[in-house]
């Protein structure tokens, strides 16, 4: 049976499956290469089934940022990072109810998060790697200090059955354009250099250095040290990754189909994706470009400004006066916000759709125990 | 069985029960006393069971924006209200599929949206209301020429099964401060009498003049000719609508409840909300606060930038320093975008927990439909 694009109901998300084989294909390769460990951040696709491509090339793991993310991904993977702090009972205890094929590595940055993830690892009876976070500069979380970095590894290991296996850091404040990523990348090669050596000094050298990110995911070789980088963007890249050079405009795998609702009020056009199907992130690492998408084929086209569900093409850098009824394609700001808002991913090659997934692992996954808790009350 | 929200698992949405009531009463007293038609827009709690709430005192009917939105409201409304244009087949086919007891009506500003609606109420053999979409300023959609609109009107009434109804506006541009949109009104005003005078005049009285938002809510009976009004928001209510006055800030009655999960870059601490949680919305119609949320006990505590999972809190008004484990309630900017990022609302009084409920609009409803044709391909 013939079945395009044309006929789905809009505001979709659409993936190029050649566009994601092709992204999946050249990071498994960029980690062969250089000999690193692609060990993919799962909450841009949120799906098993791109996890297992991801897996299949070569992934030594998956990264993952909630609990409700590693338990879905558990039914396809047997080591994951998450790469959260586990603070809170309720946080620590559903992580070491993982199951117990799952080689669990947990990354952190306090002694309150090593008593709380100790504690449930104990309850559990099951061993829990740790990383110990590292701030190297983008001051979102991970311990600013080396020393005091050290003194929570020391912690992790009087704390049995936990292990301590290395150190991590995220590079989120790299978001230059590539070209211009030296100066940014020499100063965290020095930071991580004087990490490595205060630890190994210290007698708890890191088998593992974890670290990387979509925006530095071709320099992580220039790191040393670094053994392996968690990207999460790439599979589907967006219009900052293109912006800020880390992938082309044609590598953008990830677009919203909507279509053109209004044009009475003259000079734009209102499309019927807003804020619930593209997100309001802004772009970044980047002046050359505002707004909050670009339309696929015409990336001079962006929304300008959006509701809810409205979306408002700014149509002054076009001769193109688009009508009632006609759909676009956009490319996002930043994808994974976008699949967040979705149940349900399509898979188009050129107009044709192929198949769907769902996006097994948004939102929380404890709906069913509020609600039985809640029936007693 | 005693349950705290000291229990849950974080981020999650609260809303408090006694707050939700009385912001239910109060917009249905104020729509007694000046003899208005509330219509909600369900956008905003995406749930039968509120909507319920709102039937039950008194609303005329409900307010949606998706097909989806209606085909879960008509399960408790019989008198729908699609205030989105119907147009491209797909949306208007589902729209017309709706269940025959349904009585619906569909805002518009298109010849091509007529076609396509009328198209779909041909096909289904059932009557369609229409209200004729005016753009009083707002500039998203809507015709800006009431001449342009009165044409459109005319157009409906050649399409039998179609009904003219009524004329329609949303005053989203009115967002000052309670205390000072009297100019805005005034205008409005204006532009509401001139688009009903002309109408008259031709002879399209309409029997419905539908307007009204949030930060409009308690000044619609100062617009003349409008009959019934369409607020979302006040439901829950939200940072700005609090610091624009139209509600104060213990009628706030949503928050989302997270963790400190670090705090370990000085000068700052970081909770478990981030965008996938509270959504990048900025205030809006003030100028008086910034980030993306503030503390409900502590609202001088804003939440001043965000990454996917994590949002870091300005301590710089505060003398007080969370610790690792600490829980807060973040009241968000922007409510209704919050509520779409959840499937599951946590009703509590107080600390206690008293029920939960499904966001049963959330997304779009046709994951079966793709899957069941991507199967035949």
């Amino acid at each position: 049976m013939s079945y395009t694009i044309n006929e789905l109901e809009t505001p979709v998300p659409l993936v190029d499956l050649d566009r994601l084989a092709r992204n999946l294909d050249r990071a498994a390769a960029y980690a062969t290469e250089h000999g690193l460990g692609l060990r993919p951040h799962i909450k841009t696709h949120k799906s098993p089934r791109i996890a297992s491509e991801q897996l299949r090339r070569g992934a030594v793991g998956l990264t993952c940022a909630t609990p409700f993310e590693a338990e879905v991904m558990s039914s396809v993977c047997d080591d994951l990072l998450v790469a959260y702090p586990p603070v809170g009972q309720p946080r620590a205890a559903r992580l070491a109810a993982l199951p117990e094929t799952v080689k669990l590595t947990v990354a952190l940055d306090s002694a309150r998060a090593v008593d709380d993830i100790a504690a449930a690892a104990r309850d559990a009876d099951r061993p829990i790697g740790v990383y110990v976070e590292l701030d190297l500069g983008m001051h979102r979380v991970g311990l600013p200090r080396v020393e005091d970095a050290l003194a929570l590894a020391r912690a992790v290991r009087d704390k049995a059955p936990l292990e301590f296996e290395g150190i991590a850091f995220y590079p989120g404040h790299v978001r230059e354009p590539v070209d211009r990523q030296a100066e940014s990348l020499a100063s965290l090669s020095r930071a991580i250099a004087h990490a490595i050596e205060t630890f190994d000094r210290a007698g708890y050298r890191p088998s593992v250095v974890s670290g990387g990110s979509t925006p530095t995911l071709w320099h992580t070789h220039e790191l040393p040290g670094v053994t392996e980088f968690r990207p999460g963007t790439y599979v589907y890249n967006d219009r900052t990754t293109a912006a800020i050079g880390a992938c082309a405009w044609d590598d953008c795998a990830f677009t919203v189909l909507a279509t053109v609702v209004s044009t009475a009020v003259p000079g734009q056009a209102v499309v019927d994706a807003g804020t619930k199907s593209l997100g309001r992130e802004p772009m970044r690492g980047t002046d050359s470009a505002d707004g909050f998408g670009a339309l696929l084929d015409r990336p001079e086209v962006s929304v300008k400004s959006m509701s809810e569900e409205h979306g408002i093409l700014d149509l002054s850098r076009t001769e193109w006066r688009p009508s009632v009824g006609d759909r676009v394609r956009i490319v996002p700001n930043h994808v994974c916000i976008v699949v967040h808002l979705n149940d349900t991913i399509v898979g188009v090659r050129g107009d044709s759709v192929e198949t769907s997934w769902p996006v097994a692992a948004r939102g929380r996954g404890y709906e069913v125990e509020l609600t039985a808790n809640t029936s007693s009350t």
